[in-house]
């Protein structure tokens, strides 16, 4: 199996407020990454805005033969990602790895989910 | 980062009439657009119909380093695009971008959602 | 903007009943083509399913510069595709298209909804 | 139609406990392929978790000209695979299929859809 070593997400926007029970039921964006080498892959991730300079990058691992869902409510170095806020984001990674975007909405009673493998860039 | 210059979204759907506060829980269908690049993108947008000829192109900017999301419900030169009515729509750049196809669908109690990466041509 | 001559959508579901307003409400999978070429492109699907052979070829026809949203449930020749049971369908052109795939699902009282692009064959 | 040999799913989760009727309302993750072939295909999918080594490979078989639904909560051999814990998945077969990923939520009073073309690999 061999991923990419770029990928992009153009859609991000975690909701204000949210139902249900806390942890599992609050809304969230999630970036799920896929690393099948035998070796740690070092995850960079640059989160863009409509009106304001880029930020990041947030540096993540993802372990040999692991996976890892990121939620973008969570990430705080270098800073918070606003919610309410539409943003976009660039995954480079040292491994060629494979990245999937899900979003669970449970502003409402009822959840929503949305979900996409993320584009592979060169 | 690389995108490219041309993509597609075969599926459209401004849904006819909402429910909840207005405006982030009004129906819509919406483009996300990311430019990576360190120069402002200039984006064509073609809407396509089933049974008219094609309306276009929107025009739109997307600065450096910026997303963008637009809103198909909020399109309204050379007009506005009619609601309850499949649409197809063809984004054209100057510079390569990365595009996005999200829909929230909030026409009963709760929302639905769907996105998917468009579909990257040539 | 140039599609494919061939595309797959692994999933199909036409649920069993349905709630809401007819038809818009009706729980219906659809394949959205988009042909943006200066000529009709004739359009073949073939329909497959776990235990019997495939169905096909259910033609159809996408006029010049236009985009259809054909629904599964009203295919009938040459036969319906059946509810409640998974199929798989290949999608083939004479001219390049680009497909996606989405569902409504509104058996229960509120929606989902689902969609990505479909995958594009040699 | 030409698919590929290795798909990639980073996303999946088995969720929780579900409502509605059983099993067309139970709570699943599905792996849909489609085999265009003349031949069988076998399928070997192997299961990433965030914290252990993987599991499998899970062997599937998709008939000639057929497809298959695989329903996560179903694997059990080499074993079963955890609720409400996030995994990842490949999916390698000896002959070129595609693959999308589908999950119904149905842990409240109504669902959630998601879909999404799986990675194509190398």
């Amino acid at each position: 199996m061999t991923g990419k070593h770029t990928w992009a997400i153009p859609e991000g926007y975690i909701p204000e407020g949210s139902t249900g029970p806390e942890p599992e039921m609050r809304s969230h964006e999630s970036l799920c990454v896929l690393n099948t080498a035998d070796e740690e892959a070092t995850v960079e991730i640059t989160v863009y805005f409509p009106d304001r300079e880029p930020v990041g990058p947030y540096e993540k691992t993802v372990p040999a033969e692991r996976t890892a869902h990121f939620r973008f409510d969570e990430f705080d170095d270098p800073e918070a990602i606003p919610e309410g806020e539409p943003f976009a984001s660039v995954i480079e990674s040292d491994l060629p790895i494979v990245c999937q975007h899900t979003r669970l909405d449970s502003r409402q009673a009822e959840n929503a989910l949305l979900s996409t493998i993320a584009y592979p860039g060169e």
